[in-house]
């Protein structure tokens, strides 16, 4: 009998994996990780100099990308199917042996493993190693502090209407802004109706090959992949010397 | 001439740190950590398996702990000349050799780091090392997904007053409260009146040896230590089968 590991890769760098992640994924026989169809996949990428030579690799392939609006019945049941079979799969590989599943980030922070997670409860033994999520490499490849003091942190998904942007933008003090891409226009006006849309900063593949800083202000609205984070400082309490 | 290094820790367990840390921890001839007066220091003790035997170690000992008030004159005081000491020396070694300074969880997200990287700025070179925050570590450590979908995370001190938690805590889905300790009978009054207490967990020592696990409502108002994290999980939109 196997178990099945999911192992957090981090914000892309593979040096800021954790040390159990690394040892598990240079260990692994069997390897699983999403992708979209005709992609080789960001995690897959993040680990290409890693894996043994002789690992038997899964791909699990999204049934759909942009073609279908996520409301709709139709998106559902696919989506419904896909992680159904996915997860008879893997619990049939770990009756076997173990199965390491690469998920970017932190699994449990928005992440397409949770889909498996739940759907495996009481089927198979899982464990999932944390890691660093991808917004913490973006405030990172910024260097600057984030959140201080008692500052309120925020992270919301570009994908919400805009008035509730609207409305989390002007209670807190930082701002985390995940699956932006085609939302961007909405998210720049949020930020510009809150009035924080000058403070703002796009971070595209923080801590990858390829990464892009920019003031959001400057970014043309189709010019914004879906994983791009946009990310506006907290300014909280610190002491320092009277001005 | 050397470089600051600053290496976030992760939540706690060694082997969460990331791989660019765990190798830079090892490599160090020099070692800075914040620690209270007449403590281990919880950095200094997440690494004790790492060290070479012939650091020089320099503990940044906080000058006040419990005795002020955050929002005297007093200790405002105190802190900036800590800080600005503290500058001073990191700034000094730096000219002769580099020194990493150990961050629990990661640096730029409400850690001491933060003050000493304002003041450093154009006098010593600086590295941040990302790292896993401490609350992902307690979300892990409850084997559950914390956040889906378009769900809103909130991250809250629990210095903040109550009906600023409250107001907070009504608007978003996943919660997050750190700085808890003697403020948890506030954090609870406001979850209660926000209508979240029964879904709130309690995590201290998350990833670490004494981890402890509980539901909030269970806990004792004044068993709390400062760095245990409170945690609501979000329940968003997600794929299922129809009911």
């Amino acid at each position: 009998m196997g178990k099945i590991i999911c192992a957090g890769l981090g914000p892309g760098d593979p040096e800021l994996m954790s040390v159990k992640a690394d040892r598990l994924i240079r260990e692994a026989g069997h390897v699983a990780f999403f992708r979209k169809k005709g992609r080789a996949g960001q995690a897959r990428t993040i680990v290409r100099e890693m894996l043994r030579d002789d690992v038997v690799e899964y791909p699990m392939e999204y049934p759909v990308t942009t073609e279908l609006r996520f409301d709709s019945e139709e998106y559902r049941q696919q989506m419904v199917d896909f992680y159904a079979d996915w997860a008879d799969r893997l619990e049939a590989l770990a009756q076997e042996h173990d199965i390491v599943v690469l998920c970017e980030g932190d699994p449990f922070f928005y992440g397409s493993f949770m889909h498996l997670h739940t759907r495996l409860q009481g089927r198979a033994e899982v464990e999932v190693i944390p890691a660093t999520p991808g917004m913490v490499g973006c405030w990172n490849a910024l260097d600057t502090p984030f959140t201080w003091g008692d500052d309120v942190m925020t992270v919301l998904m570009g994908t919400l209407p805009e008035e509730d942007l609207v409305k989390h933008m002007g209670g807190g003090d930082a701002l985390v802004v995940m699956k932006t891409g085609r939302n961007l226009p909405r998210v720049k006006r949020a930020l510009a109706a809150a009035g924080r849309l000058e403070e703002a900063w796009f971070v595209e593949k923080g801590t990858m090959p390829g990464q892009r800083i920019a003031r959001l202000a400057d970014v043309a609205e189709d010019d914004c992949p879906y994983f791009a984070i946009v990310l506006v400082h907290g300014q909280g309490r610190r002491p320092e010397a009277e001005a």
